[in-house]
């Protein structure tokens, strides 16, 4: 398992070619399905095709449609307040329209160019399935859906996320980044986070300190605190005082250019029961077996299984074992992709089957309810190799680390 | 126009009666229209019926559910991931299951509580109207209709944005916080940032002093630099050392226990040229004439006219006034709703006319392209009370500040 080891700061952005290939492997892939333009509606996928990155998506006022067609460059439909930054992207054909507009929130312009891109009775992909949703009012699909009533809606989540699913060497040089700093960060945590912080005022701290190490942002901040454990792993912060005897999980999602590190770490303040140790080293023992099980060809579900395997072994105090050992547990997975998202396809479950391929970015998640109301659950970042995972986080402390 | 005196840290979360209430409207709403459930699937309305408030919704994994009934309390469809937290709230009857599971990812629980909660035939309302989208797999909520062929869907969007555009004294004073937390931080802007600064490092260190001074978290921060000025008033930033003669704006909205503050400022770097210090009078006073024409009963059709005239009178040196003066300009509107989102419901166009109620809380947003690639964005924050605006933002200066 080797290391990252290049600490530079990679460059922002993307060469031209790299969307010229994105596009290219989709138009392949429609081909092969015999569909006549893809359309786009959410941040990723929109990114992902044209490189057009704002934090404008938050605002919901505004519809913004991307369309790959068989051949040649995407085309935007988007309000015009994208205009200039849309255009300064490698996309050529950028239309816009006043938005907000009620009456006419893009539709017809959308209608338009999918007539024109996909030509009569076209066959139209959009992603319908796991993990996507169409971001337009549902009034305002419908409309298109019947004013193109000739042509054939398909779902193309396999197109996409077979894509996103393995990254490009500048993709994995962003998340290596950003996984640097926030494994620093978590280094040095323990001299940042002390009894008597409430957990508003941990969470600032180490947000803040992410920041001065960084980081783009920090969109994903949960974690919870508790006397010997918890059981709540995406809470936000609350005004209660972190005491002698408490765990403490902080579990991130920052951002460099746009993509993600998602990885916790767990701290135990002044002294841990063994238990709580113990059920540390179990969950830390069932990521290694995890990590070990990484290879090109393995599935999702080869993950999980060895990952459980370590966790099924050691039963559980109170006799939950099974339980949390199931896809019934309360996470319902042992990790996941990672990349322009803090969650991405696939994910590690008894069923999932999805082939490793070199390049994924995946998360391993093993979670372990170790007791009523207390689960430990400790996370890793890596990307696929041929040889195995290369991991992209600082692997976390053996043993719980104890703070003063 | 008062300003806001109280400058106490308001308490986090909301009394249960507040839910209660919000709760009875809407079913007031929906008998009104003889809707006997409706369904809700994206953050801000299941924080607002039920209080379940987490960052885990950034992960496009799980699709979450609430079911808002004739009668009694909303009722909660959820990944058992959230099990802990959703039961924290005031809601009692939470219905789990183990997601992801791409077979059946909450699809049959929610068909039998709609059947359950709605009757044969029922009436089920969710919002498909402007700014929403329904946050579920296509594929699925086509499923969910299918198995529901009997009912009828129905759109209720006004139900959803008519409460929400009415904030509550609680809610009010969260908007308040926050903004008074991000006016304390452009005051401090001119310590803050100088000539030599990368964009970069400018977002940075504004990003850090504004969670230095108490918000949760800045969501939401865009801007642009350039040597007299700027047309691209959503993007990143990027390597782009500030310079003498440089325009900046900054664009941010943070947030304090879930509600946003969304307003900007504009600085110059050494000196700025008389069409620069002209543009940002005369939208200074537009903005003025916007706050002037705040009142019950008053439309935002009424706050874009009074802004715009202000405009319209002082022309362009461009000759382009009249495109940036029309709802055709490239931002759309003047203004908006504020609150649980950056952005909201209403929106002041030249033909939005919703009435202004006591409570709104909205922003005021002039737009003025002064010259051909130079676009100036003014930015306040207001609630509407019986005798007018009250500032929730500080009020910007009357001059463009120019900076050392």
């Amino acid at each position: 398992m080797a290391a990252i080891t290049d600490l530079s700061t990679p460059p922002r952005g993307f060469p031209v070619a790299e969307f010229e290939t994105r596009t290219a492997n989709a138009q392949r892939a429609m081909a092969e399905r015999s569909i006549d333009v893809m359309l786009l509606t959410t941040e990723p996928e929109v990114r992902y095709f044209t490189g057009f990155k704002t934090l404008f998506w938050l605002s919901p006022t505004r519809p913004w449609f991307v369309v790959v067609p068989a051949a040649g460059k995407p085309v935007a439909i988007i309000p015009s307040i994208g205009d200039s930054l849309m255009s300064s992207t490698w996309i050529d054909d950028v239309r816009v329209w006043s938005s907000p507009n009620p009456d006419d929130d893009g539709v017809s312009l959308l209608v338009e160019a999918l007539r024109e891109l996909g030509g009569a009775n076209a066959t139209i992909g959009t992603p319908m399935g796991p993990e996507t949703h169409i971001r337009m009012p549902a009034a305002d699909f419908e409309n298109v859906r019947s004013q193109l009533g000739d042509a054939n809606w398909v779902d193309t989540t396999d197109i996409v996320s077979g894509l996103r699913m393995v990254k490009s060497e500048n993709e994995i040089a962003k998340v290596a980044h950003v996984c640097r700093i926030v494994s620093d960060a978590f280094d040095g945590l323990p001299n940042l986070i002390s009894i008597g912080d409430t957990e508003q005022q941990a969470f600032a701290k180490f947000r803040i300190d992410i920041l001065q190490r960084g980081a783009d942002d920090v969109p994903y901040l949960v974690g919870s605190t508790g006397p010997g454990g918890f059981d709540d792993i995406i809470k936000s912060p609350t005004d209660r005082v972190i005491g002698d005897g408490d765990l403490l999980l902080f579990d991130t999602g920052s951002v460099y250019d746009g993509y993600f590190s998602d990885f916790d770490r767990n701290f135990a303040f002044g002294s841990a029961d063994d238990a709580a140790k113990r059920a540390y080293e179990v969950v830390w023992r069932s990521t290694e077996a995890g990590l070990a099980a990484v290879k090109p060809g393995a599935t999702t579900s080869d993950l999980w299984r060895a990952m459980m395997r370590v966790i099924d072994e050691e039963g559980s105090p109170s006799g939950k074992a099974s339980e949390a050992a199931t896809p019934k547990n309360s996470v319902g997975r042992m990790g996941h992709g990672l990349g322009m998202q803090v969650t991405e396809w696939p994910s590690h479950t008894a069923s999932d089957d999805t082939v490793l391929q070199e390049g994924m970015v995946l998360t391993l998640e093993p979670g372990y309810s170790w007791a009523p109301g207390k689960m430990m659950v400790h996370e890793e970042n890596l990307v696929v190799r041929a040889d195995g995972a290369e991991l992209l986080s600082r692997r976390a402390a053996p043993e719980l680390p104890v703070l003063a």
